[in-house]
């Protein structure tokens, strides 16, 4: 699979269409064209085929998707085949809500660990799993495989934290501290800057009334 | 101001754009040229001249940008110029991180009210604001000109509750919920699909550890 040249646009598509997949599995449909899926999704059947074609395609014309095949074949895209070994760094509202939000293991995370500064917290079970004291990183990530850090710390803290897991060996990150972490060119971030996004959200209400104004 | 043809690569970045000039302000930094800014957030100088021509410049070429006039100007391009009026509706691990972790009103936003349907919570007290029913809404709604619904409710619930919002006259949606709105043309959403982002982590670590086997 050469995959180089795919856009982000095309990527940051392909967890949709494994939801809606998912949901087609859970109904046990079979099969489905490209335009039936099409008018599922409010997309059209080009732009699907077009994207499953930076893909080698994945079905037959004019005789739909298997379903199941498809569902793995997306999965396998998007790494989900392999297990990934996952902990949380930061045990505060957003760190703690995550740990109980996120099916992690549905999509085959495990959840191994979560961690902290604050003291307060050591005593304190999230998710079966007791909150350790961040001097327990180090050890802990090298003795589990840890390959994702799930970064829900204060930015300030962030930098440094994120280098030292760098340090340790892991090589993913998930970051909703609200800065740009500065990392090796083989390590992976994902930001959620979830004030970013409540921006693009009053962007789009105040050029809606802007327009309806003119 | 003309910007509907503005793609929404640009205005994914203002955001980020407005973070780095509030932090200048924060230093009491008065200029900035293109150059020093490139520098500081890792992007080209000519991307940045472009982005910023989108809206007309900003600045005098040679002469550096007033670091407070273009925070100025970017906070009103996102509608942060605006008072916003928002409730989260869904009280659950999420809806309360979101509540006591995001600091709302720094932006200018007004979290006027939180909701959800599970009694247990309604005694319960999250930021100074008693968890209300979800009887509420749509009087609670009327009366405090709420623009911004937050919705942190499980995927089964949110179609039924964002119709009966709308119906309200609620008209834009932070959406968590892993269901895509089906909503008038008018209404705005954007979705926080935080396991999305999750996947194209992995997609990501995938395609390092392959390209580094080849």
């Amino acid at each position: 699979m050469d995959d180089k040249n795919i856009s982000q646009a095309v990527i940051s598509r392909l967890p949709r269409y494994l939801r809606y997949l998912g949901e087609l599995k859970d109904s046990n449909i079979e099969r489905i064209s490209s335009q039936e899926l099409s008018e599922l999704m409010n997309v059209t059947a080009s732009q699907i085929r077009q994207d499953f074609n930076n893909f080698g395609g994945f079905g037959q014309q004019g005789y739909g998707y298997k379903v199941n095949y498809l569902y793995d074949e997306i999965a396998k895209i998007l790494g989900l085949n392999k297990t990934h070994h996952l902990i949380i760094v930061g045990a505060g509202n957003l760190g703690q809500a995550l740990a109980n939000y996120m099916n992690f293991e549905r999509r085959g995370f495990h959840f191994t660990g979560i961690f902290d500064s604050n003291e307060k917290l050591y005593g304190k079970k999230i998710r079966d799993m007791y909150v350790q004291p961040m001097e327990e990183l180090e050890h802990f990530v090298k003795e589990n495989d840890i390959d994702i850090a799930v970064l829900t710390i204060p930015k300030g803290a962030a930098v440094k934290i994120a280098e030292q897991l760098v340090s340790y060996g892991v090589k993913a990150y998930w970051n909703f501290a609200h800065i740009d972490l500065k990392v090796p060119k083989d390590i992976v971030v994902e930001n959620v800057h979830l004030s970013d996004s409540l921006m693009r959200l009053t962007y789009t209400i105040t050029r809606n009334e802007s327009e309806k104004e003119n």
